[in-house]
């Protein structure tokens, strides 16, 4: 097998060695040991967001894709109205998940490089009382852009509807404090920041608004309320759990809280942007985001202008030095991104600078 | 970390080393080694119920219970009629999925220790013409019963209806040909007969059932059209799939070739049970099933008439030996039961019953 690669992609992305070890043992998913596993899982992800006092954490197998239909087919009733902002890809999505499920929803629509209007969504809100909940992505992975959340949750819990926030890239290094922001529903998974393997998603709600939903999900499998309630009867999952992939979220937890929690991963990641940013600069590469609303989770850049770079010559070359990058997901613009997220530090950057300066160099020569 | 226990039950359940090894390292989702892996994955799957030429793999993230309602969702249409043929929970369960979501189903049942019977079924559809699919579990979990799956799919077929298999137990051990046997999705997971991880679930689809289906799911995750065109179209997954779970499942499907195949695999676990039923009659247990329907995955087991043995401390005396068995799903009987499955031999089973009867001794003792 050959060695693991560095990965600079949202999720799946580079573990810590820890957090792998973690998945080489065999777990009864109804035995004791696994149930107090899980409990510690539940545990931790709330205090992540400051959530012990206010918020229910359910898990859910599967992509974070699926914890936001769950979430939206649980919560948001056949008589409700969802309103997505929308600025890049994952609002889209959730525009579509709601669509096909046949709820009523809308979008107000930013430009992918625009941040969400906080005044903007009381406007829209004041405008149309028969809108129940918004939903949110704070960090638009599409991008990497950052949305106001507390303005937002503000504006929002200000008209008196529903917020369901999409962490999916920002969760356990943007800080989310649910004790101060109005959030019903903090939707994130195993794999982006919080630097777990991908294979579960997870929902910190408000137990109110699970009591409020009980049975109403058309999806047995996405029923969040009914999730909710086996963990609180037994301990135990609904359905089968991918057994190792929450044993290495857990590992992955007690690394995040001996690093210093959030705040502390926020630094290293701000310093592997801050460390990416520049040199990418000195290469040639604009970054495509302004930097005020740029977060430290992923950067997407141009493709230098009049110099003949194709994304996959160029994925090519930097992976066959050992570094994974990720494509772009514009609408337009021909462009690529680089995460900074992962167990990875400034140093890492700084091989992947040279690594990127060889890569032009040899193709360029070519 | 303690050290792994063996565990006895249908999954999560003990894997082969080579097998949790193969999740020791990073993959970019969208890199070429992991969009070859996944072509191995799909190619391996159809391989096993030899499905090359008349089915189409399509994996989907979570768990079992996520693969069986995707194939409702997308397959089962609004306007078409389900009968799903009940002997245990899993079948009760299609039941619930199908009428959360709102489609026509209804339920042929037997009891618990019966096999479905191929002639019921057959007159049950030329009673009932509004029915279009047929839903089968193959090996009930519940109980370990076999149901007679090519005399149900030919009296299915024969009346021109469409079968969904849900094969969860059975598949990698108990013969399904693809090519001889009328199906239109079999449906199972990762982390039973295969004897991979948990956390993902795949259909084997026949492509004509697919086409129908465009847009037909009323969940965007659920929808096993988009997935299929979404591998079609470029070997890659639509939302982030669990890497890791990927990576163990190719290496226990190589290791399932290995072997010799399913048949080579029900061998071995066919001698497993053998060895455990044998065994635990000497100790005074009767096996709940009569042999003739006993599928060699999991055994049910009634508690000893008149001795005092409560699960409970059953459970926690031979778990502290290293074996996990698992609790009965029976709704009526007090019952356990033990997984014939998983990385185990006839070795393994000898040292269990030891176990058994030496914990046995000590409660009755105490
Ligand atoms: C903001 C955001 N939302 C949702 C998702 C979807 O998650 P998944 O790919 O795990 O389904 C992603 C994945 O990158 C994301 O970044
Ligand atoms: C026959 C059968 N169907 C469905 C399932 C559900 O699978 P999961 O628990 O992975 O959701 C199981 C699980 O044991 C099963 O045995």
């Amino acid at each position: 097998m050959s060695t693991t690669p560095i990965l600079l992609t949202p999720g799946p992305l580079t573990t810590a060695e820890a957090t792998r070890r973690a998945m080489m043992r065999d777990w009864g998913s109804r035995d004791p040991a696994f149930i107090a596993l899980t409990a510690e899982l539940r545990q931790r992800i709330l205090t992540v967001a400051n959530g012990e006092g206010t918020h229910a954490a359910v898990p859910l197998q599967g992509s974070g894709t699926f914890i936001v239909e769950a979430a939206i087919a649980t919560l948001v009733g056949p008589a409700d109205r969802l309103l997505v902002l929308v600025n890049g890809a994952y609002g889209e999505r959730m525009v579509a998940i709601a669509r096909r499920m046949g709820r009523a929803v809308e979008a107000l629509r930013w430009p992918e490089d625009r941040a969400v209007e906080p005044g903007a969504v009381a406007e829209a809100l004041r405008a149309d009382p028969s809108i129940t909940h918004v939903a949110l992505v704070h960090c638009e992975t599409t991008t990497g852009i950052l949305n106001p959340l507390p303005a937002i949750a503000a504006a929002v819990a200000g008209e008196g509807r529903a917020l369901l926030l999409d962490a999916m890239s920002s969760f356990g290094a943007l800080e989310i404090d649910l004790s101060a922001t109005p959030v019903t529903a903090v939707l994130a998974s195993s794999n982006k920041c919080l630097e777990g393997v991908p294979g579960i998603g997870f929902a910190l709600v408000r137990p109110e608004a699970l009591e409020r939903a009980a049975g109403a999900s058309p999806s047995l499998s996405f029923d969040l309320h009914a999730q909710w309630k086996g963990f609180e009867s037994d301990g135990q999952w609904r359905f089968t759990p991918p057994v190792q992939v929450v044993a290495a979220l857990v590992e992955a937890l007690r690394l995040l809280e001996a690093e210093g929690g959030p705040a502390a991963r926020r630094r290293r990641y701000a310093d592997n942007l801050a460390t990416l940013l520049a040199g990418m600069r000195r290469l040639g590469f604009e970054p495509f985001l302004e930097e005020a609303v740029q977060a430290p989770i992923i950067a997407t850049f141009r493709m230098p202008e009049g110099r003949p770079l194709a994304f996959r010559p160029f994925y090519d070359a930097l992976a066959e030095r050992g570094f994974l990058i990720y494509p772009g997901k514009l609408t337009r613009a021909e462009t690529f991104r680089i995460g900074c997220i992962g167990a990875l530090d400034r140093r890492d950057f700084e091989r992947l600078l040279l690594a990127v300066a060889e890569v032009m160099a040899a193709l360029e020569a070519a």
